[in-house]
């Protein structure tokens, strides 16, 4: 059996990288890097090729800017993929959540959201657009959609800053199932102004369909989310 | 309740976009857009503002590069996420599945993977390293970590370009239960030149473990996924 030839060369920013990582493994949490030059005198190489490695490492949010330097970051928040609210899984986490109206309004069902929804193109639909955020940090944009006729009641006495999946629980309704999608994009100028991020962060994106008990849809749900501070985790059985 | 404002302006990079996707629109899997050329007298904008536009799409597999040009790509493959093998997910969604052997080997395992294998760290285990297919292109980078004692008798009978989930289960070793934890991540230089691609392109990174009927570690599993390929989909029940 052949195996596959890997590229010889490993580039300066790579090795740089793994000297990084050596140096992250003995700092702890909001413990400032060096600074650039630092690293470059102590790497031999150029302050581009630090720069480079110290990008990687901000996306992949192992560190985050803090003032005009860069801090060791505590770990990802890790979310269950279930039929939970978000509220639930951060409390679960030791996070505080929080969520941040964008927009909420009818607006005309495009073609995809009323095949999920079962309504006709066109016919209005609730759209709620939310902030989330855990510790008072911007983690996701969140939009759902859902049908006007069963849910107009939200108008009035739901308020948009607390757990959707409550409001509607409390009001006997059950999400019995969904269908999960999980990728990875990079955001809009538009999203990544309202996550406070740059359109070159990888983001996760996750489209979600609930129904209820009688298979019936409750909601269409696209979240984007910051790929350097969140994780999603899935639980399988056979 | 007050609303979070977004910033006004839009980059001529977004107003670009939104006329490429309106294009894409039109056109069907395998055909050529236009040279950056043509779409910048088109758009009336510079070059490199075309160029910013194409690499957002590139990054999302909705167009690909072939020869000098790009053209439409064909919708991103969804793998569910479940217990079932890749081999059966790549089946079921039409696909051609295969692989590339790229290491297979005993290494000590690290503290992290005898952790979840249930070892002392630097006991040896089977690391299986393969590329995975679908119609021939490189799709992923799998990573598999097995307790050498009860899985050398694949050394002996695998062929590691065939379904790993397939062989045991004919053994009588059944995967009851798994983890998978999922994340976006850039590649290392490695990994890119395994997957034929950039640094840039935002990966599916997931961690699976797996046990057995008793709750018996069978593998820890780590694999980096093509973003721009390939999407995962869970079905979540109450």
């Amino acid at each position: 059996m052949e195996t596959t030839e890997v590229a010889g060369r490993v580039p300066k920013s790579y090795r740089v990288r793994v000297e990084l990582e050596s140096l992250l493994g003995e700092l702890s949490e909001g413990d400032p890097l060096p600074s650039e030059r630092d690293l470059a005198l102590r790497c031999g190489v150029a302050r581009e090729t630090v720069r480079q490695a110290i990008r990687e490492l901000l996306v992949e949010g192992r560190i985050r800017r803090q003032g005009r330097g860069t801090v060791v970051s505590r770990p990802k928040m890790v979310q269950p993929m279930s039929l939970r609210s978000y509220t639930e899984g951060a409390l679960k986490y030791g996070r505080t959540p929080g969520r941040l109206l964008v927009d909420w309004a009818d607006i005309p069902a495009d073609p995809d959201t009323a095949r999920e929804l079962g309504l006709e193109p066109g016919t209005p639909v609730m759209h709620l657009e939310r902030i989330l955020l855990a510790d008072g940090e911007r983690i996701g944009l969140e939009s759902t959609f859902m049908p006007l006729d069963r849910f107009a009641w939200l108008y009035e006495s739901y308020n948009p800053e607390t757990s959707l999946y409550a409001a509607t629980r409390a009001k006997g309704i059950w999400y019995a199932a969904a269908t999960e999608r999980v990728e990875t994009v990079l955001a809009s100028p538009r999203e990544a102004a309202l996550l406070e991020c740059t359109t070159a962060l990888p983001m996760l994106l996750l489209h979600r369909r609930s129904v209820d008990a009688e298979n019936i849809p409750i909601e269409r749900v696209r979240s984007l989310y910051r790929g350097d501070r969140i994780a999603f985790q899935a639980t399988l059985r056979d």
